[in-house]
């Protein structure tokens, strides 16, 4: 599926077969994707939970508003983000890279998010939806929807999936086969409500 | 460009041709691509300031550590956020909803954002996450290439674009059209250390 048609025709559904179950190499093919998903300084500041397990299931549902999404996906992935990533030997991130490249780069990580929590906070939650985007959009070119959702009790959802204290969730996708569409777009913001031509208008 | 395909071939470019100027059609076809992206309770609460102007392009690059992508992208997308969208007349996030739909949302969206300063400002890291990732892969099919920055001032970019109070930025998205390649991938993590089934191991 092209680029264009999947942004298209990504839309949030709510309603999944149940039954299906989403093969093994479709599973390795998302998580593929999700990894190239680009990080700042290739932090790598997410962590993709992929929920199969039927009882942890159940208890996310629970801690949901009862969504019927969360048990009826063929898979349910929690974007959590790593606060500290940037401390855990950054070398790593820049093993490959050219050593003048990495020679500049590298101190310049702790530098950035040293002792800035609201900044390390704020890198995994923008790196954790850009890898959302990621997962959404190979999922609808694999012929899955999908459903994007932070309405849940976060704390609750962490303790079902073992949530380390210095990690976040960010956001879970739902991913399945739709039993029922979308409606019709709820009611989109005009363009020139929300895209600005080089600053902020007067009277914005 | 198949969605897999973009997925794979998107590397952050830092060089670009400074002569190259992006036609409006295309410029129209990437806002339309990125006023797709999915947000939670449909608060479409990023907004989007595309600077072509050179001497805000010069002023930015000043406040980027003399980045060169920055003057010689085609097109700069500021990528911000309006902390208050959910409490600027939500009705109209849902208007062409079906009435019962609406009459069920509409309320929920004050409910679940009032009072929580951090709730709002996650909302919007995530939602500019997901509408990056849309750019980049929407660029991508287009033929240009693309770099995600967050090193740089914000509150001298804030300035230039007469950034609101009550808004902040997430990032920047260089867009343009290669003149040098990317390097090898840096040091990408390999599959078993961000990503899990059903929880987080123990020892993690």
């Amino acid at each position: 599926m092209h680029v264009f048609e999947a942004i298209e025709q990504r839309r949030s559904i709510k309603h999944f077969d149940p039954d299906h179950e989403m093969p093994e190499d479709e599973i390795r093919r998302l998580r593929e994707a999700c990894l190239l998903s680009p990080t700042a300084f290739n932090i790598q500041n997410w962590r993709f939970v992929a929920v199969r397990d039927p009882a942890i299931r159940r208890g996310i549902r629970e801690a949901a508003w009862d969504q019927p999404q969360v048990t009826e996906a063929s898979l349910l992935v929690v974007l959590c983000l790593d606060l500290n990533s940037w401390d855990r030997d950054p070398a790593r991130y820049w093993r490959h890279a050219p050593p003048e490249v990495a020679a500049q780069l590298v101190p310049e990580i702790r530098a950035f998010y040293r002792g800035d929590p609201q900044l390390q906070r704020d890198e995994g939650m923008r790196s954790c939806g850009i890898a959302a985007q990621t997962l959404m959009l190979a999922a609808k070119a694999l012929g899955y929807d999908t459903c994007a959702m932070d309405g849940f009790d976060f704390g609750r959802v962490g303790e079902l999936i073992n949530l380390p204290e210095d990690h976040e969730i960010a956001l879970m996708i739902a991913v399945g086969k739709a039993v029922r569409g979308a409606h019709a777009r709820a009611g989109q913001l005009p363009p020139e409500e929300v895209w600005f031509r080089d600053r902020f208008p007067s009277g914005y």
